[in-house]
């Protein structure tokens, strides 16, 4: 916790996620314990996402163990969900949502989020199943705009011993145990075959993995940024031009990445573009035998032309 | 298989690595139908481990299959498994030792391996659950010196049904579903249930991923490499020196892949150098507070002083 609030000016207000849950529940628990001896001003918010009977009083019992705490404030924010990209993303969308809003209201600077390291075991293992490569490994973030997981490191059980060495009460959420969710079955059916038949440990190596695999797609993405400047002979009103012989002289990795910048700069919707529609632009600069222009979403193509690759609306002319 | 044997020159020999198997059975099939299409010459190497009851006449009877499948040389190499490192990995070892010897000896420009999809994803598996990071996600290459995977991206099934369409018998090595080896419980018990709880196409999603690891481990290798040559001030005699402010330049994935590097110019052992170590070199770096030397494996330790960054033999006089 010390560490999650290192940097945090003396004075400032921090606001606890919390959901009554053990994880967030010892979150708020630590911030209240930590932030007087850093000087810093600490809260809690919870978020109503009334989904469920009791939902409205549930929260309201939430801030009154913040209260108790010695969190202030100690709010309830009651949101509406909606139903765009499913019932997850959509209660996901609202609660961050509400989160910022209340960080603006209260003025806080920064929002605590209780994810443990299984949180971020489940998020790998969810991305690995999409097969999107290392940056849908690289997990969640310990830190991200205003909001910091201070948990990311620690197991789920640790949170709960803490609650009961605090006589702290933690809520178990019905949706947790819900097999209709994928996290829900990746955390009850597949992580535990993984820890039974590859050995304990496997939650803190897919956490590892997912730290190792951020650190090294930011280090990517900062050689493409420099690459593309490189490369772009001209990039106005969504057409692209790059130089074919600077391509060449990239590593795969990163010449993908370049060609990936170049057709979102270009206009294309950055979740049509795919990994399949990347390598078939690749193919213009490592496979050239004349192939024809190669269509990308947003009504764009690219097509090579002596020597450069164009990214354009298509047909291009 | 024409994409795996491209860039082989007319006339060379090419050796398939078959243990029987459905998979390798399929590949030494569809060599022997492309080679001579390619103006190749084709052959076949079957490894008789010793290590199981019958295991020659076995042996003796894939190389047959060879022979009427068109491949010559179809030869049998007997091995003598050691116990170094485990049962698999004694195996493997001395497998690899005799396919060199006889490609070697026989004058192969190749040698095909039958790894198929679902060999990639266990792969992959197992490397996540070392969480040792990208490179150990990346699995095994398409193309490795003399070795080519050309199934690398087929799903097992289909080398079993192309056996049946050929009228081969493929051989069930009991190995395979011997649930003391990791693997075997990878194919057995892990990737159906994370193909039942994710979805299907997990194994093909966990190959992509694979592949793009790899491009990404290569292209950080070849960023680390031009970095180290920026940050060494001198590396000769078990003592490398870096400069600090030429390190603090770099992104941390180059930062500790650099770091790493010099451990292993002046002398650390690469297997027992983990990534705790290099963490607590980085943070002589990035969390300078005049920390002691930290020690590391072969006898050397890291030190900071005076804005460089020296690894060496310890103490460090």
């Amino acid at each position: 916790m010390r560490e999650a609030l290192a940097g945090i000016p003396e004075g400032a207000l921090v606001l606890a996620a919390c959901s009554g849950g053990a994880d967030s529940l010892a979150l708020a628990a630590a911030l209240a314990f930590v932030a007087p001896r850093m000087r810093l001003r600490a809260g809690l918010v919870t978020v109503d996402h009334q989904l469920q009977e009791g939902s409205a009083e549930r929260a309201r019992l939430v801030a009154a163990i913040g209260g108790e705490l010695g969190l202030d404030p100690a709010e309830v924010l009651t949101v509406t969900v909606g139903t765009a990209g499913g019932p997850e993303a959509a209660a996901r969308e609202a609660r961050y949502a509400a989160l910022a809003e209340a960080a603006d209201r209260l003025g806080a600077e920064a929002v605590l989020l209780g994810h443990t390291r299984d949180d971020q075991a489940e998020t790998v293992l969810l991305g690995l199943a999409r097969g999107s490569g290392p940056r849908s490994l690289s997990g969640m973030a310990a830190e991200s705009g205003r909001y910091r997981r201070p948990l990311l490191h620690i197991p789920r059980s640790t949170t709960v011993l803490a609650c009961q060495a605090q006589n702290l009460r933690p809520w178990h959420d019905p949706h947790n145990e819900d097999v209709r969710y994928t996290r829900v079955r990746v955390r009850k059916q597949v992580l535990p075959v993984l820890e039974r038949e590859l050995g304990p440990g496997v939650a803190e190596a897919l956490a590892r993995t997912a730290a190792m695999a951020r650190e090294d797609a930011d280090a990517l993405d900062e050689w493409a940024a420099v690459a593309y400047e490189n490369c772009a002979l001209s990039d106005i009103g969504g057409s692209v031009t790059l130089a074919v012989s600077e391509l060449e002289k990239l590593p795969d990795a990163v010449r993908r990445r370049v060609l990936r910048r170049a057709a979102i700069t270009a206009g294309a919707p950055s979740g049509a573009l795919s990994a399949t529609h990347v390598l078939a632009v690749d193919r213009l600069v490592t496979v050239w035998r004349g192939q024809k222009a190669v269509d990308l979403p947003g009504g764009l193509s690219a097509v090579r032309r002596y020597g450069t690759l164009i990214v354009a609306i298509s047909p291009i002319a």
